[in-house]
């Protein structure tokens, strides 16, 4: 068998007895390392599973599946994910791949940025399509997120952005000469994510996210708990002027809410507001949310 | 601390370690069960957890949050919830009776219906907005699903619709009465929503979903893995066809499928399909997919 198992959002704890028990009977363990992060190492994880962790980067996923499919029909081998093995990252190539091999597949599923994207307090139903910011570079930056953006917006719907990691990357030079040389790792934070979407939106000018009459959260570590978890609210502009330090270690996500909201999402997440009377103004003002 | 805890989708093994460690820490463990459904009975869960489970029906969660959170700024209670506390169920009105009591509150996520619903093979960047899908009766009929359905489908979104179920509900008679009798559990079936579904059709004229022309998936028990779980694929009318026996016990939901399709998702969900053929003809001929 082939188990596809989600690790949730924090830690080696986030496993389910399902997913734990698939692991424990699998002869090779392979980490998905590219797409997200867990807080921990993974030697948190071999600890646990009393068994070694094989890191597989985007390289040896894409490009080496059948060795990681290896006797898979004979003996179990599990890929772990973060987060959901079909949530922000999607794991259906080798999936596929499997069962061109015949190899039987088996998706242990676990929270994803992509539910638990609730804990900010707004509800799951209100949120239109998801996307991802990327990286913008002197030369390339990609407006379509936009569009989507716009999209849910129109609907009234809230957007979950997911911002981009950059992990194990070479730099331009480094690619051209075949060198293995990898730059640090990077992650978008939620101010420079804002700044990206101010730059397109400056570009664009229709009014969509205007930093003052525009609401959103940012979220950090989401999965942690109170101790590692943090959630901002306010408007884009309260958002763009909080230092980097106050969101914190990785991962970050943004959210840009819409126009559908009701007032308990507003009292909900009010409690993460920077400025909660100017949270709840907007909300009122701005947003037609009756709060009375 | 009160503790609201996702068990995830199937039985008791898909709680996380993280999860288990809290209930077992708590002196109270209710387990909501209204909203959705386990496969296994709580005794399972007792057995498990190594201490008894409180059912909490619709009003004790609504009406008795006092009782449930009672002591909780003392000492740790939880609340157990079927797939993600915060996904297709909200309790956020408990969570905000707590904080207004200065309970501190943890929520500990895992996967639901939301996310888990990508072991069909349909990307969950592509989906919109989710809908809800109630039984009708003779004289409540209600449409707004039908108008979010198209505001995703206007879009080329794929629609993820929960089907509605009845579980300690009473006849209109015995509430009259007050009589605390209870009618038997009823899911709604694939079929049945298809049927629905058709019916608003039928009324609105738009064309939006035609029969024949409509792709669609029902999903069966997810998160129950090969044993269980039960994905059908094809037109509406392919899975209005269908006996319910096919898709065996509950919870079902169904998905449909937008235009905004990618070959990929053809070629993963078409493993589920009816008539594989007829499958691929409407991806290519009506969804305006690329198969060569």
């Amino acid at each position: 068998m082939f188990y596809v198992i989600g690790l949730g959002l924090c830690d080696e704890q986030d496993i389910t007895l399902r997913g734990l028990e698939a692991v424990k009977s699998c002869t090779r363990v392979y980490l998905e390392a590219y797409t997200s992060i867990l807080m921990v190492q993974k030697e948190r994880l071999e600890s646990l599973y009393g068994k070694s962790v094989i890191l597989a980067d985007r390289d040896m996923v894409e490009t080496q599946s059948d060795e990681i499919l290896r006797d898979a029909d004979k003996e179990n081998v599990c890929l772990l994910v973060v987060g959901d093995p079909l949530g922000a990252t999607t794991h259906t190539d080798i999936i596929i791949r499997a069962r061109e091999l015949k190899v039987p597949v088996q998706v242990i599923h676990n929270a994803s940025i992509m539910n638990a994207v609730s804990s900010c307090g707004l509800q799951l139903y209100n949120f239109g399509q998801t996307v991802s910011l990327v990286f913008f570079t002197e030369t390339w930056k990609p407006e379509s997120f936009y569009d989507r953006i716009k999209e849910n917006v129109d609907l009234g719907l809230h957007t979950l952005v997911l911002l981009d990691i950059k992990v194990k990357e070479q730099s331009e030079e480094n690619l051209a000469r075949g060198r293995k040389i990898y730059e640090p790792p990077r992650y978008m934070s939620i101010p420079q994510a804002v700044s990206q979407l101010k730059e397109i939106e400056d570009i664009r000018q229709s009014g969509l996210l205007t930093p003052e009459n525009t609401l959103a959260i940012g979220i950090s570590r989401l999965g942690g708990g109170p101790e590692h978890e943090k959630l901002v609210a306010g408007t884009l502009a309260h958002l763009a002027a909080q230092p980097d330090e106050l969101f914190g270690e990785p991962l970050h996500s943004l959210i840009v809410v819409g126009k559908r909201l009701h007032h308990i999402e507003v009292d909900y997440a009010g409690a993460f507001a920077v400025d909660q009377a100017e949270w709840r103004r907007v909300a009122q003002e701005v947003y037609g949310c009756n709060l009375d």
